[in-house]
């Protein structure tokens, strides 16, 4: 694949991904492209959206190909996610046989493909994906990066609101 | 738990084992327990049916189980299932927080509790469960054996009849 073209579908995974961080989710994207280059499956983090533990982008955009194609085997298929995938999207990734993964920020808490564990890696599973690591990995970082800082400012605005309320209140 | 639960419950897995072998599926079989004792989740592998890679016996009751507690965390239940989980179902244990892991028959080929990894014993991913291997594995072993010699029973028989007919065709 062209530099050019790995561009084009990473940056579909940001848009992917923004669409999460605009519903206040972790901003995690994913997308599945065929081998003629179409897309054929996108997902975003929905775990809170959902209310669903197995909602995560790698498995939605999995779920949408295998629903294109007619067929759980994404032969010759390629997944980009803006993050490292954890072990349940690691092991969808092996079972659904997708054979190229890219993918943008390391994931050192729970990062299924080398950062804690490698499960691509592992010589008795049946299949075993190409992996290129940390495409757009600065990108894809600061996007993480800035959401979790956001979140933290807008904690620290509703304590000190409350404790404005809580004072004002003392007063009355 | 005592064992008459933990038989009651492993049984309940066999039954939705049972389910998927009436279609034509390997016959692997889920479900999960509240606190209370209630079964809040259940789910057989519907991998053929669906054609969708994550449709796994374990992701389907954890799914069904996040549904009905209205949060995807799944604290202090419990999962039985008649074969050990694959990477991808493990992972969607950990994910949920899953509190106790009871299972039937080892996967020496994708097991992912010992077998040929076992990921609810990497300290550094954050959640634990307790694990129990080889409740009723010869029950949970033996459905499987079945259900593979009935597939290659079938097979035997299907290509005799080709081998038949392609004779009888000749002689025409």
């Amino acid at each position: 694949m062209s530099s050019e073209d790995k561009k084009k579908y990473m940056q579909l995974a940001f848009e992917e991904a923004k669409k999460a961080e605009k519903q206040d989710e972790v901003p995690i994207g994913a997308i599945i492209v065929d081998p003629d280059g179409n897309v054929i499956g996108r997902g975003y983090n929905r775990r809170e959206l959902d209310q669903d533990s197995t909602q995560h982008a790698e498995i939605i955009a999995i779920r949408e190909a295998c629903q294109h194609l007619g067929t759980w085997r994404l032969i010759d298929c390629s997944l980009f996610v803006t993050l490292e995938p954890c072990p349940m999207c690691a092991g969808a990734i092996i079972n659904s046989r997708v054979r190229t993964v890219y993918f943008g920020a390391l994931d050192p808490k729970a990062g299924a493909a080398g950062s804690v564990v490698d499960l691509f890696a592992v010589e008795k599973f049946n299949h075993h994906p190409q992996v290129y690591r940390g495409l757009f990995r600065e990108q894809a970082s600061q996007m993480l990066k800035d959401f979790f800082r956001e979140i933290r400012r807008k904690q620290k605005e509703a304590k000190a609101k409350k404790e404005i309320d809580n004072n004002s209140g003392n007063q009355e």
